[in-house]
């Protein structure tokens, strides 16, 4: 019976890994290969598409854009600072060695939040650049960082620890379904297949934080589920999955363009090697 | 008194089946019937008109989300017998004869949620095969694995046995009509029109489940509503109504496929035997 | 000063009417005379508008829709009937004399769910009539019932007579709200015209009955917050007031259409005066 | 470690002034300077150019719907005047020096519900004046006012003190994401701008009460966590917020209108100079 199929991912039955972290590490690798196949895919097609350029702004309207995403980067910057190098402040500790417990976790729940912001400015600057990313993305970035910043406001109430989990994760799955089901009218929305897929590495990344929380793969007995400081940490290191997702597409979507453009000047020298 | 409609139906009053069972049975029955006759009529409709063919992908694309389709559901496979196949997994078994109780409940959970999206995957593969499927129809049922998926993390929260099986059915409701609200906008969208009927279908055989459990037409008290393995059960057997409910409508569709087909045949032979 | 503006509306202030009722009904006063106003005004726009007649489905089809809905309106009556006069069912008593207290209000309850139904059914025969009804009325009074029949699963959790009250209050607002929020991006559409108009008569209607529930003109303490009837039917009696607002509105609807064709008659009969 | 940046803002850190009060101020200044910048970029943009005037309805629909908001003004301030001044209403007191205490907030509860139909019915008319308001408006301004309503009804459930005004503060956050990813789908809309600008506005000057109320800057206690009628004045306060943000919306509007109209009279009489 030891030698089932799991036997053959290299996970030996007697080891003391527990079957349930196998299972979320399984769920979640599902979810995380369709993530990142789509990471790729989505931009590629975009790329080759050519996105036409008749819809851009005017340029003025484009400085003025640019510059409020500038202020707004730099003021969720200034605020990052300003709650971590606060005299009160964590000075960028999390985990206090000397109580074994959570520092104060109020500050980082609101650098988290001004990381989006951050993340925000970033999209509204480069998203008027000439790099000419799709519009509406600017909007969805804002949208992130308020969505970001409310689901904070009301998510301490959990009861057990395995259902605050499942309730976070439950919330990402609802954002993807909601995303499927608008893809029904509109089709072929780059923004939308985008937000589908920061769904799915989200939902893949949190199945397998899931396993190393309720069951970890050293065989301990998982968190501890009276400690409210692992509930507030949790939802917060929910939202660095999510940045961590949205870092991994960014990272896709450059590769892919990298990718086109050498693609094309290599067709370009083709084509003048032919000409000439 | 015993000689009422009820008796017209061939129910004594005598006969220990009691009355709520009967009004749970004919609200289903209500509900199916227009949920089975909208499956064939919908399909027929939309066969008739010939569905345009102009808005079809190019075979590149094509062949790009067949594959994908094919992975999904491989992946979704291997999922579901890894759940039930795992050393520590129930093998197939639902109820445990020996200790007269649900086996553990959590593979059979995750089976489920891998079971829609195995059907997510062949709606994805059939949707872009040369039988032409309505566009939207793969979103959808990425939308609903998703739905199915995320309502399992926040289900079993239900307090009394009969408020959970209500509040099942008030999902189910809920979905109907936000469907219906959006037809009032688009009107004669195919896409749409399935799943209203596909939620009048779960509607209908859900009131039946709801009368086998709280008053069983055989008289016994109904199941323990304080056995939570009752709650977890009836959650996913929530999602194999609509399983069944989708399986349904998929034989109805073929069939009026069949139909049709053979009538343009019939029509053909005609139409040559009155040029020849 | 009990010869205030009060006294200007006919009430003296040594009467035994408590202060509270008279709010409730100045407040549900304001929105029945928008609600009545717009039951008019709406009607009358659009038949003067003189809706246009291309888009009207073919024949077939519409015979098809007309007979789902006799079909529809016929079960869903003898839905009722069955409800009502089974064995075990009210026979149309609602409050049993002998006992002080409601009969058993599950009966009554689906009574209201069935009506809700031929409502719907009524609608859909009438739209495809040669009356020729906005489109989507009969998609909006499906999407009616199956709210009102969702609403009542979910709805019987209320803590306090006073806050079940304002909840079933709220939810009517919210359903105006949101329909003047989708009324900024579809402007001039009937069907959510008459939504709006119907929020508005069931607000108001609600206040009216809020008022005799917490603090009746007589005089006496209100409703007995400790019978768990009394939130049943407060319930059931809120998809009461929809239907009446809903019936308020088909009349004078009919008025207004009536006034119209009067209005049209006349105006030809003068035309033919003129010309001969 | 006291001449830290806090120190640069003027603060002196052996001030009472408790940090967490310091935090919430810079947020909440944090988009009380976007709201601001907001809402005076959104009105000049679209002064700048120069709404269309063709999708203008006919003169005698537009008095109509002027006479309709003023008749809705006029019961709304009938109605502020009734709940403020009948024999047994607050008579604009809002705090009872004598009793140290909250004098009985309902009828203030049902003046700012009045408040607000007051503003829908002021906007209605004004949109239907020759100063051509961006369409929709007045749909917004109802949708406005429902919503207040609405959540008046159902608000009064907070738990802890701080958790009922994080959640306020969620509820205005989430209407702006929600307004943030409309806007992903439709660019430009001058509705969708303002209405974000309000819920920027609301957010900034919230994060500033938050702060007086959980640690009031010079350095008591809070508010008492137990008093129920705190918990009931802050749910008004927000709506109150709310208000002033519309109104600083609509001052900086008109200001912007001022200064578009002196510029093209500027222009007007320079280009006249020209040509002379």
């Amino acid at each position: 019976k030891a030698r089932t199929w799991v036997g053959c991912l290299g996970f030996k039955h007697s080891s003391p890994m527990p079957s349930s972290f196998i299972g979320n590490a399984l769920r979640g690798t599902f979810f995380l290969i369709f993530g990142l196949w789509w990471s790729v895919k989505y931009p590629l097609k975009y790329l080759r598409r050519k996105a036409n350029a008749e819809d851009q702004p005017s340029y003025g309207a484009q400085r003025l854009e640019v510059l409020e995403g500038t202020v707004k980067a730099f003021f969720a910057l200034a605020g990052i600072l300003a709650e971590q190098f606060a005299p009160a402040g964590p000075h960028l500790l999390l985990y206090s060695a000397e109580t074994h417990s959570w520092t104060d976790l109020t500050p980082w729940h609101y650098t988290t939040m001004y990381l989006f912001f951050l993340l925000s400015g970033v999209v509204e600057v480069v998203s008027h650049s000439p790099l000419k990313l799709p519009l509406g993305l600017d909007h969805l970035a804002l949208a992130i960082a308020l969505l970001m910043e409310g689901g904070k406001c009301i998510g301490n109430v959990g009861a057990a620890l395995g259902g605050h989990l499942r309730c976070l994760l439950a919330t990402g799955i609802f954002a993807g379904a909601l995303c499927a089901l608008l893809e029904v009218f509109i089709r072929d929305h780059l923004v939308l297949e985008l937000f589908r897929t920061s769904s799915f590495l989200l939902q893949g990344s949190w199945f397998w934080q899931m396993g190393f929380v309720l069951s970890p793969p050293w065989g301990g007995p998982g968190w501890d589920p009276a400690d409210r400081g692992n509930f507030v940490f949790l939802t917060m290191c929910f939202c660095w999955h999510y940045a961590g997702a949205l870092a991994v597409m960014a990272a896709n979507a450059v590769a892919s363009r990298w990718y086109v453009v050498g693609e094309e000047h290599q067709e370009g020298s083709r084509n003048e090697l032919c000409q000439s």
